[in-house]
């Protein structure tokens, strides 16, 4: 197993095949749920929702090929991708904003399962300090340089409204985080070195409404505009 | 403009194109906010985090080609993908589930602002129906027939615990809604010919993960397996 372990140096990995490598895992995950231990990259693709095609080009960077006429080691693979994404490793998270949207996160359960451990809720308001949500205490947001320091916090989750997004960011870099997941509907300014990977919790139920309106009798035709053409507003 | 509006059928663009297409909808409608007239694909490429190719293999999809030398006029090209989409339209939207996750999806502002109108909030629990959340009416579950068939209602989203989810899953289609959302992490099953898509809120904390783990000094080592190799257990 040592000799498979080698993985191929993660700079080759293109951000498309990075991108689907979570998906890969959650597929992974629950077909080990269910008790399978190999699968063919039909299954798995199917799975995952991808063209088994592109699944074996996108593990073949992982030096994963499988085994002919056995299909892939399900438990090892598993292992193999989320050592490549990095989650076999515990990532000390904060949690910036304990409004409705951050209590949902802390509550989250899908976080811990793949290594991400809250360490720290913030919030501005003195009201809520009391308070632990998910075994976790509220903090004040001064607490963030010597919660960075005592956890090693390197992921910084925004979940405030949007005015105060972009000052929050700008603490947490000053903190030394280096990368933010911000769930504000706002555009983030960071220094380089910093990723900031932005969730529009919109995005799945546009795919949705793709296949509903060509489900629906009325076929694309546009009954309520809710978006009009704004060529004209343009000039 | 009547002749550039006859896109290709929808049953030509690959689901991997309609997965990207609120993306270049979102990076549109924030360069249209800039006051930006025209883009190149280069611009809007990197404004929505793909290559320029694939971007203009994916609008090639729609007939939009872009003006050589000129580039895509944004108010247009961001109608046209609206409308590809199905986001011109009305999208009456109920949401099952008003914990903490149910109350932010029912405050999140991209909803409306891409067309999904929120017209219920229903609630198992009979001490929350006198509730309005961002000013939607909080009702009982045994409404929704009623409410499905008042407004139309085509998209259902699951924000309910685990253990609730595939019964609510199986009353909504039952209601007759095909499209539903789940963030409930559970599998759900429903009948052929009803769409689900479920939104897991770790995907982007872990390819932020495995970006941070190549800016980490300790490079990809492991030191807290949080996720062991379990090759062993699966015999």
């Amino acid at each position: 197993m040592t000799a498979r372990s080698s993985a191929v140096s993660a700079r080759d990995i293109p951000e498309a095949t990075v991108a689907r490598l979570p998906v890969y895992l959650r597929a992974l995950t629950a077909l080990a749920e269910d008790g399978t231990v190999t699968c063919s990259s039909q299954e798995l693709a199917s799975a995952a929702g991808v063209n088994s095609a592109k699944l074996r080009k996108d593990l073949s960077y992982l030096g994963s090929y499988g085994t002919r006429g056995v299909g892939y080691d399900v438990a090892y693979l598993r292992y193999q991708i989320a050592r490549q994404i990095g989650v076999t490793q515990d990532w000390p998270v904060v949690i910036v904003g304990i409004g409705n949207l951050g209590q949902a996160l802390a509550n989250y359960s899908g976080f811990r399962s793949r290594g991400f451990r809250v360490v720290a809720l913030l919030d501005a308001d003195p009201s809520r300090h009391q308070e632990r949500i998910a075994g976790v205490a509220v903090r004040p947001f001064g607490d963030l340089d010597a919660i960075v320091a005592e956890h090693g916090v390197a992921i910084g989750v925004v979940a405030t409204p949007a005015e105060a997004a972009q000052e929050v960011a700008d603490r947490l870099v000053d903190a030394g985080i280096r990368s933010i997941l911000n769930f504000a509907p706002t555009v983030l300014a960071v220094p380089a070195g910093v990723d900031v990977r932005k969730v529009d919790l919109s995005i799945e139920l546009q795919i949705l409404a793709y296949h509903e309106q060509r489900k629906s009798p009325q076929g694309d035709s546009s009954p309520t505009p809710a978006i009009a053409p704004i060529q004209e507003s343009a000039s």
